[in-house]
């Protein structure tokens, strides 16, 4: 049998594994932060509706440049923008992808702060980017001084900022994406991935877009709008920024099914996005109630939280799977991470931690 | 404004425009070597039917392994191929790019065969791949001596193989495959994105596979299957060759939209591919009735004919234009190549090749 070391695979890719988080199925599967609600009857219609259309077209190939789609993301986004700053892929990581392409690459350097998002590093390696890290305040914080230091001292062709961070949830202030933005000769990406998510009142990173071309804005769908299985990543920035991507993108990438399933989507936003609101108070609960059993929850902009505090990690997340609840090991010291679920979800979760509390441990129960 | 060139982008990119055939609408798109003839009715009911389905879980990532597509294509090229030998992606571009991120790269190189799939060098060129390209023999055939002496002279890491060639549309004998998977030390990819358009009887490269690991067969479905809009390429290789795209590839590349709609047109292959024959006459009447006129049509074994012969390409392609054909200029001197459609849309554009024959020039009329 053949085996990888028998064929001329590229030397840095040998001796490494396949990204994957465990795909388990089990009742309570709150460790990839999906969003556990389903799609509501009435737009999962409309969507099969518009889906349905798109087949009888589907010997031509789509439209490349997802005119349609850009404008119902626009619309979506606000903030001015408009259709010609827009652009999207399969899931933010094509979309960070796209952007390594033109702005990373070989000989050059991208910046991040740890823990972030473990796709970073994979995807600045998979373009030939250097991946660099610099180390985060107390408590995962990102103070506007600490990222300038670190983008001084490594001077990057691409900063990627995770606001709120995955996988701590750290929400990251506008002050910090400011500074490090003026601070960079390259281009400098805010993953918004979970901004739905935030406090209400909290300004999206789209709010400096203006007069700052460098800067680039990621969304995705997978998260507040229930469609990790339809893999929509976007991206807001200046239009130049969108006819470099333009460059590096493969042609048609985008199927003419999946810019009719989003089309769907964006078309009922206010009703895609009323369980936000729900999936919030969930993160509040498991944030107060991981509290009170004395777990160390850090504070969330997202719909997951990290919690320390934790003796064996790992015996932990065993112990719950036997209990049919998949959590995340996210490989922090005495750390777990967990997605905010449905309130049945989250009770199932919080009435099994509850037997490996500190508390009820320091307590003598 | 902000132009490109005020942006960070990789010097490699600067002045490049992006890929792009264009899309305009017209009564006759022979253009894009699409499937004309729609997905037949009953096969687009039961897809829109799997489709829905999968709305219903959308909320949740797809299935990372797509093990239930790779099953169904293992027995739609039979060959005696198990799902661990097949890969898949949106579209064959980014499996030659999954291709391309494992065995090419910074530092390797790619060899073609000139007028060949304009995409390898693009693809090649993203990720970092130097691609290099022989020339072929008199009208654009490839024997294997002359595909054996360019792997000699060039020592590529991965060679490109479009079997029949586009935009030629010649057929690849088995022999030279062979001959090049043998004298070369990298891997060989054979694109057989326009097999099933082949002379009934021509055996596919896939007859090649067993005891040859770096030998690697790709198709489509865009094509045979009239599939363009729903981005699905596929490849069958050794276990271990699909081990390694397993480490570039994006996580959850495939959607389950996409997966749920290829798995229904492979249920129906059968009726899929009840077009394919009479493509097929449509070609060969192309090919009869262009060369009655005096042009020179290449042997063509793919659903799309080239020909030869037109003194002025250009003009001749604007000419259709105006009546609302639309054909492809694809730089090769004195020729145009044109995607047989249904049995009207040929009609169409044979008629409006009568006017500019070089038969009827040199009859003097």
């Amino acid at each position: 049998m053949t085996s990888l070391d028998d064929l001329p695979l590229r030397d840095d890719l040998r001796g490494k594994s396949p990204y994957g988080a465990p795909q388990k199925v089990v009742p309570v599967a709150l460790n990839v932060n999906e969003n556990t609600h389903p799609i509501p009857e009435d737009v999962a219609h409309d969507i099969v509706a518009r889906v349905a259309a798109a087949i009888i077209g589907l010997n031509r190939y789509p439209d490349r440049e997802f005119t349609q789609l850009r404008t119902a993301l626009a619309g979506y986004l606000g903030h001015g923008l408009v259709p010609e700053q827009l652009w999207a892929a399969n899931g933010s990581n094509e979309v960070l992808q796209h952007i390594l392409q033109a702005f990373g690459g070989p000989g050059r350097r991208a910046l991040g702060f740890a823990p972030t998002y473990s796709m970073y590093g994979l995807l600045s390696g998979g373009t030939g980017t250097e991946w660099v890290t610099a180390e985060r305040d107390a408590d995962f914080e990102l103070a506007p001084g600490t990222a300038v230091a670190a983008v001084e001292r490594h001077d990057p062709d691409v900063v990627l900022l995770c606001a709120p961070n995955n996988p701590t949830g750290t929400p990251l202030s506008l002050d910090t994406i400011a500074a490090v933005a003026d601070a960079a000769r390259g281009v400098v990406v805010v993953d918004e991935a979970y901004f739905e998510f935030a406090d209400p009142g909290t300004p999206s990173a789209l709010t400096l877009l203006e007069g700052r071309p460098r800067l680039l804005v990621s969304r995705t769908m997978s998260k507040a709008f229930a469609f990790a299985g339809a893999r929509v990543g976007y991206l807001a920035a200046d239009p130049a920024v969108i006819d470099a991507l333009r460059l590096v993108r493969l042609p048609y990438h985008l199927s003419a099914l999946t810019q009719a399933a989003a089309l769907g989507a964006l078309a009922h936003a206010d009703e895609m996005l009323a369980m936000v609101d729900e999936i919030r108070s969930q993160r509040e609960r498991i944030v107060r109630e991981l509290a009170a059993l004395g777990y160390r929850p850090y504070r969330s902009g997202a719909n997951f939280v990290l919690f320390g505090g934790v003796d064996d990690p790992h015996a932990v997340f065993e112990a719950l799977l036997e209990r049919g609840i998949l959590i995340r090991e996210i490989g922090l010291p005495g750390c777990l991470r967990v997605t905010a679920g449905t309130e049945a979800e989250t009770t199932a979760f919080l009435e099994a931690m509850a037997a490996f509390a500190p508390a009820r441990t320091a307590a003598g129960a």
